[in-house]
């Protein structure tokens, strides 16, 4: 199926690249999403009603293995509408929004919540505490209980134009990125001071050698997305590090590195 | 139906007010679900799928007289799921959450979404665009829609213990409070510069003429929230002023006629 948004046609296109985008790796949707799982501690449980019809509400959660683990009372109507139908689904925002929230990174995890038994039960509630401090107590209470939410199925959305499914598998296989949720100054200081190491990077590996300004927007694991002004108009694109990084404080020689081979190459 | 929370008992219990607690007037449920909505504007929707199952998802919303305005895309789950089956449900997160995210207020509204026409459609169209400004760059695109919940269900929670249902006909004729958005600065002025003051209104009008410390916790159009130390425990009380407010910038006023009237009847 082909959607697209009905396009007037008065929107401006984006200049291709003009030699190949090398390493061009960047994390999965699986990735994606358990990056926005890790990144906070609070999202919004959809749960039905008695008569079937979606509620909305704000809950606190941890991670076991990226699903969620909830702690609810049955005092709360959320709480109730779990016991009688086991059909939840969770929306989590990454707290690093945007002044445009739709350009933020969120996603829809979706399936059903058991109780854990057993092993579970105490590495459940671990999780939880461990996310979610403030719930020493109340967690022993006799009316909140601990739930899972066994996630089947994932829908990542990374702002305009970047979204995608992940399998339930994939989204379990996968690991949080390290380097997202603390690269903020990093990239600032990019921005601020490397301006012309990211133009060369952006000349050399980024597709664009005839860009005239480059700027970066994120940095994951894999690599850097940058903003790329050419004649030709504005460009998003993607440099890759040699290897992927384990700790945001890898990034600063990843980079210098990075740039030194572009220029380098640019000097040819 | 009495329930309670299964506290094993040791809890630290709350000293009761001495004197009465004068004006006590505080913001009703469907004011405070008001001033929650009127707070922001991304919320999550609970939509339900073709197959029933709840779906979470974010969307960004504007008000016609406390009714959200969506804006969605029918390429997207939740915009598919509103043409299939119209109840939906929006949670929305007052934005100046505190560390603790289960002390913060929140509100979920529950309903029927319904496309707006004619003159409502106009106004349902510039109220989204009203507090989504970057929704100008696709709220024209032909697989956008305008959704207008009609609000059937209203759940507020403002915190640990605070929380009320409202009837759909108080919310729709409720207003946001003017106060309580802005106040943060001025609050922290009271504490900061002006416990005596406090500690002299709880005194009078408070309840806690044994008070020896004060705080104030937040202030709305009607009063204060304050936090009492007493040699019999920590409590929690209410200060009104003279009459309610209409702007923040009537907040000093209103205080420094409490404190006078307070310190004269203190010291009779």
């Amino acid at each position: 199926m082909t959607l697209d948004h009905g396009d007037p046609g008065d929107a401006p296109s984006t200049p291709p690249p003009l030699t190949t985008v090398e390493n061009p790796r960047r994390p999965t949707p699986a990735e994606e999403a358990r990056t926005v799982a890790a990144a906070t501690n609070t999202a919004t449980l959809a749960s039905l009603t008695g008569a079937g019809d979606p509620w909305a509400s704000m809950i606190t959660y941890g991670l076991l293995d990226g699903q969620p683990v909830l702690c609810v009372s049955r005092m709360a109507e959320h709480g109730r509408n779990l016991l009688t139908d086991p059909r939840a689904s969770l929306a989590i925002v990454s707290p690093d929004a945007p002044a445009d929230p739709l350009a933020g990174s969120r996603v829809t995890l979706a399936g059903i919540v058991e109780t854990p038994t057993g092993d579970e039960a105490a590495a459940a509630r671990a999780a939880h505490l461990a996310a979610v401090p403030s719930a020493k107590y109340y967690i022993d209470f006799s009316d909140f209980s601990l739930w899972v939410l066994r996630v089947h199925r994932v829908r990542w959305v990374g702002g305009y134009g970047r979204m995608d499914s992940a399998t339930a598998e994939d989204y379990a296989a996968a690991a949080p990125d390290p380097i997202v949720p603390n690269a903020q100054r990093a990239v600032t200081h990019l921005n601020d001071d490397h301006a012309d190491a990211l133009l060369d990077m952006v000349q050399a590996f980024g597709g664009y050698p005839d860009a005239t300004a480059a700027s970066c927007e994120r940095a994951d694991r894999y690599g850097l997305d940058l903003r790329v002004t050419t004649p030709r108009g504005i460009a998003v694109t993607r440099v890759g590090y040699a290897s992927p990084l384990h700790s945001a404080s890898e990034l600063r020689s990843a980079t210098v590195e990075l740039t030194h081979r572009a220029r380098e190459i640019n000097a040819r």
